[in-house]
């Protein structure tokens, strides 16, 4: 059985490789603001669950595959944080963390598609605690200046450069790379397919 | 500046050139068993941390350069856990540890050489809780088939197919594979060396 990501982060494809899963690539044109905006109300757990699930249909299924869709989002002081795009905001932005929790909140869904078609599907968010350090202006400088930070949703990694100025989380780091491989795990269990045969 | 990683673990040499470093790798013949029982009474802490002096202290240095030694261990109920090597003492750990939490204790020593001397040491220890999902009988049979568990301290791997049973953590993800990245630049800050310089 093929497992198709439907997402082109080179770190969550990077925790599968690690973890025994080569997976099929293809990423979906989703509209997010359009379907955020389409949302009533909605949770942080229901805007990446939502998010997750459109990008999962909207992409091209194999006959028989099972297809992983994913979102996530940063929230800081009840904000949602977002790719900061260019050093300054990066820079105010690691000002404002410093020394301070996010959660980052990653939302999934599994479809099951069998003869072309989808038959099954699984949905859940897992939300992790993320303590920030404190760079020192010469480190957050030679962070900002490597590009990393700029392009990734909250301004940070813990996969990447950013991994010096996190001092630990709370919950499950494969989701605050962008993929949560226990949440993967459960949510494909109840389609009925072990993890270990996809290995 | 050059870093000297005293350590021959694949994946702590992963983890430092994910975050930027690519360290020179020598490895120290340090005997543990009996530098643990020259120690007295000691904690976890003060094992891990003595281990890590003694493997940088051993291994040759560069004249101008920072050495890191580290260790690693998994406390459950009390009880240090090491590397299972064989199928069964892994198929029976896993069977105690699933749903249950642990506690993996990663220590550090960083030297300071210049002019092939060393003039600063600095050393520290970290805790971080691990908390273990349970793999179904096919998924843990299909886990120690592959090998992996049996030869790494506790009998599972966050940063490879163990990572699918790791419900989350309370701590450094990085500690837990076995070089903490925030510990070690804090280390490395106490010696004056700003870890952004080592990039």
């Amino acid at each position: 059985m093929r497992l198709i990501l439907a997402s082109q982060s080179p770190a969550r494809l990077s925790v599968l490789r690690s973890a025994g899963i080569e997976p099929v690539v293809r990423v979906s044109g989703v509209d997010e603001d359009a379907l955020i905006a389409s949302l009533e109300d909605p949770t942080p757990e229901e805007t990446v669950v939502a998010l997750s699930a459109a990008k999962a249909e909207a992409i091209e299924h194999d006959d028989e595959c099972v297809v992983v869709g994913c979102d996530s989002m940063l929230l800081f002081e009840g904000e949602l944080v977002g790719k900061p795009g260019t050093p300054e905001v990066a820079r105010d932005r690691w000002r404002r963390v410093a020394g301070q929790s996010g959660v980052l909140i990653t939302g999934h869904t599994v479809l099951r598609v069998s003869g072309g078609a989808v038959t099954d599907r699984a949905s859940g968010a897992e939300s992790t605690t993320v303590r920030f350090g404190t760079p020192s202006d010469e480190e957050l400088e030679a962070y900002i200046a490597t590009g990393e930070p700029l392009h990734v949703a909250g301004g940070f990694t813990i996969d990447g450069l950013g991994g010096w100025f996190i001092d630990g989380i709370e919950g499950d780091h494969t989701s605050v790379i962008g993929i949560s491989l226990p949440l993967t795990r459960r949510l494909l269990g109840q389609l009925g397919v072990s993890v270990s045969t996809l290995w």
